[in-house]
């Protein structure tokens, strides 16, 4: 089973790096950008069978180290 | 408008990374992980109006800046 878990920045919490790449769009000649986030993705291969307890035992891997919650969000996605 | 693009290693390509997360993993007890990659997840706030030709738009922002795509693969999707 894989476990897809994104982490974006809380709102109102300065990025920098989506800052950095919204000027090289500009730079690049493609307008219409108004705000470019970035966040990450990380892909787990899971040995679990149990989708609801792969999910929780996933969400307390984001909370005790792959997401950083006082500025991070989280969202776990199983995929079988 | 805004599109979500997912940004992950191709197979066979080394994910240092991924390697620490999954021995830091391991070291805090989780134990049934066989691998972690990671990747990149960037979030584009779009003007456009007409989802074909902001998606065809966001995938010319990945061939020309977003992803490496030597290493890199990359999937867009818009989410109005």
């Amino acid at each position: 089973m894989k476990a897809l878990i994104k982490i974006t920045l809380k709102n109102g919490v300065l990025d920098p790096q989506g800052k950095a790449i919204e000027h090289a769009l500009g730079s690049l000649g493609f307008s219409g950008v108004n705000e470019v986030r970035q966040g990450k993705l990380i892909e787990l291969d899971l040995e679990a069978n149990d989708a609801a307890a792969a999910k929780a035992e996933v969400e307390r891997m984001c909370e005790s180290l792959l997401a950083n919650t006082v500025i991070e969000n989280y969202s776990v996605e199983l995929v079988s």
